[in-house]
């Protein structure tokens, strides 16, 4: 793992990164990091300024995404800001830097451009891996919230992408009866192989679920489709903002929409960490 | 269903019971109910006083168990108290009662030898029911306080009850890496048939898992064993009181110990009124 | 595995014993063997006369039935024959026999109540295990036969004992449509909790299913149910002899019945013969 | 399904014809067929010469593939043989012609660039759908030739394109230890999500497999590799011919190769049948 990397910075981020330094120096690496003020360690993670880090580490991963406000880095755990400008961007000359969602970091300085960076987040391997604490976060929700058993319900899945295929074999996993829309025949195809009812998307209209996830990033639950399911009781929207339902005609026919996003960061920060280290890894050997 | 029933009355309970009286009037029945103040039922739930249940009903429906103290009926959702006496048996004269955990109730009165009373607590179909969703509310927790997802964990389901049974067939379809531990070979065959890791329960000791389930009502997990699985950060006990985990040298071995008792009731009141409802029908079938 | 045991003579067989040797001397231990002429072992097996055996052996092996006709001792691969009788049961005097439906050689003489004798087809965990070559097995049949997939058929598996139970979790997993047929009600409830179809057993006739395997040892499929189950184009019956199919009836309504008996043997010896020796070792140990 | 079709016309081909002729019959539709000299036809399949067909049919459906050898039109049921020519393609001016590996027949006359053609084997969902009794078909040749159960065994399957998803999820159903092998990091993810093992391709050799799978159609299994899967006792060969395996070398190191094509036809022919079916209606709507 990251063979030749001695010094390894992580700058700014979330829980996921706290996991990922803790990791880093698990698998006998010395982890640098920066912004995360009141937090205790374990292990070889040694907290350092950022001038420090400049100075340590030729490798420098940054949190998903880099920034939240298109200004600062994202720091959840420090009271401190840094500014993403020119200067910030200087500082990194000379470095490797990899980090999530750097389209947002290359708008804050034209420097970007003489510097080596790599975007995790782009990469299939890495949203591929990402399914799976979202499908899992997604179905404690309905744990949760619903007044049955999952096993059992009927739960429907829009959409047959990447979070759609592990979130239905998770449930069928479990016992509940799961159908699955897409559009396309191939998909179709898929789905009834796996043993799941299958529905065209554009016919979802009227089905009877108990359980609702929508993985379309697509206003799919308008008003007249949301009339036609009133059995239902439960929406799950996982669906990037703004997801794919009508909120306010959702109320209005009595079933519960939840919009579900940034899942893996929350319900499974050590297993998201373990992704970004997993894929950064990737990055470093080719 | 329930043909010939034609006046059911619910007395105290949960929110089971709630579930219970709304599926009752859902299948076309007259439902009486008594004992829930503040609840708004829909339907063809009628609220009553004792008085007019007694008058109304031949068959009375208890909760389970049918007291908490052995003193009163189990009352969730009332302010008032029914005491179980002899005067309380006079009043069931005649009418068909069943109930859960009904030794309780003989307790508080010799005349229940002269009523006819059932046990939907006891019946093996209610057993297996109800294993679903206490495997369900085990796995919601394991999601919630794990810091990892599930899927792809090393979990131990120590015994292979109906609890172990069901467990490890929902986590293995969840993704995770079933270990499952029993006493006797034929249950260490059915153990492996299904695609398990199996462990002698005795030999629990040492192994290395993400998350141990247990379902065992004895002292499994003593100070030894928890002292020999440091790598476990997570202990759902679901064995029924006093459980089976030395809680004391749990938390100073650093593993979280958590006892989930009586979960069907707390997840899926829905799905948990429904079991009782259809093993009552199966008893008066019968 | 099998401590203390220096010399284990296995005596008569088929494929399973073979199998069996060669697995014992794979795990380091002295096998004699007898009864297989014209087969050539690898490893550490030695063929040997019954004198030999008799002469180096504590411990020998039977083997499943340990006899067909109940005169002579099975010996698939052999053209002589061993009498079963007095003399026989006399020279097993001071050794450890163990063999598969001991009760039919007990009935050769009333030496053996003199000798220690153990029967490994009576233990529960080899019934457990078997199980799983008998579904294997059963499901190559309906691959072969059914032109069809089973993927994606409609299986109806009529009875919930150890085969039924591994049949269905099987089919299930290859994506067919399974229903199972039980009587009482705790089995019905596991039937549901594993996302089964279920069915009284009574209530089997008219029922649409494109392939039935039968577990059960009574004349279930007798003319009336199976005139009613026309759709269906293929019976697979795994009970054992006289079967649960009315043949004559099968023929007549346009339904192919096979009955499929011994399976384990026939389809996969190097399982049952390991299956065999785990069993021995359990007897051997406790 | 197939709305406006009067008249469709099903010429040459082989099983899978057969089952397409009966199942568009049992669907309410005329079906015309010739090529199926000795084949009985139930329902509404009437037997048509080529002349008649021409006549009566503007829908002609033929075979996958449309010939075995460039010359004639492949037909498996028929003394007969139809010369594909400029003569044919002219008969055939006016008609919807939907066939299977249409490029062999355009290269048989131009005449075809003025015909309304299609080729139901390039779709997609004929693809996927064709995978299950591909999969089916190679696990019905594993319990017939392995020696143990596949339950429980170790397979590898190389490669995880549309045979490779649904034989590891079958196998995996089955029981099965499953390793699968691809080399994208995100494949590997994926693998990984599923719950299987997983090995980049290049690194196959050394494994420790009771059965492989191949369904990479490159020379993966060359002497070297082949000679380091030593515990390995059978491979079967799905990819397309010439196959992935030096044969010759798989016989010098002991491992059985068996080279399993076109596997559909010859397991399923009625699911087989149904694929083309539904593919040609898919085409027909769009």
């Amino acid at each position: 793992m990251m063979t030749g990397i001695n010094n390894c910075g992580i700058l700014g981020g979330d829980r996921r990164q706290i996991a990922l330094a803790e990791q880093l120096a698990a698998a006998g690496f010395q982890g640098y990091i920066c912004g995360f003020d009141g937090v205790t360690f374990t292990g070889n993670v040694h907290k350092t300024t950022l001038g420090e880090m400049i100075r340590l580490c030729n490798i420098i991963i940054l949190p998903l995404p880099v920034t939240d406000d298109g200004k600062h880095l994202k720091m959840d755990f420090s009271e401190k800001k840094i500014v993403l400008n020119d200067e910030f961007a200087e500082k990194m000359r000379g470095k490797r830097v990899i980090g999530g969602m750097m389209d947002r970091l290359y708008c804050t300085s034209s420097v970007w451009k003489q510097i080596q960076t790599d975007d995790y987040s782009v990469r299939e391997e890495f949203a591929v891996r990402n399914a799976v604490p979202t499908a899992e976060g997604a179905i404690e929700i309905a744990m949760r919230e619903y007044s049955g058993t999952v096993s059992g319900s009927r739960c429907l899945v829009a959409g047959f992408g990447r979070v759609g295929k592990v979130l239905s074999r998770m449930l069928h996993g479990l016992g509940a009866e799961v159908t699955v829309s897409a559009r396309k025949p191939a998909d179709i195809a898929w789905i009834k192989s796996c043993g799941y009812h299958s529905v065209q998307t554009e016919n979802i209209g009227g089905g009877e679920y108990d359980i609702i996830f929508n993985t379309i990033p697509a206003l799919i639950f308008d008003r007249p489709v949301l009339s036609s399911l009133s059995g239902c009781s439960l929406l799950i929207d996982l669906a990037s903002a703004p997801g794919g339902v009508d909120y306010s005609a959702a109320e209005d026919t009595g079933i519960r929409a939840l919009l579900a996003p940034s899942l893996p960061g929350r319900v499974a920060p050590k297993t998201a960490g373990a992704i970004i280290l997993d894929t950064v890894c990737h990055i470093m050997e080719e």
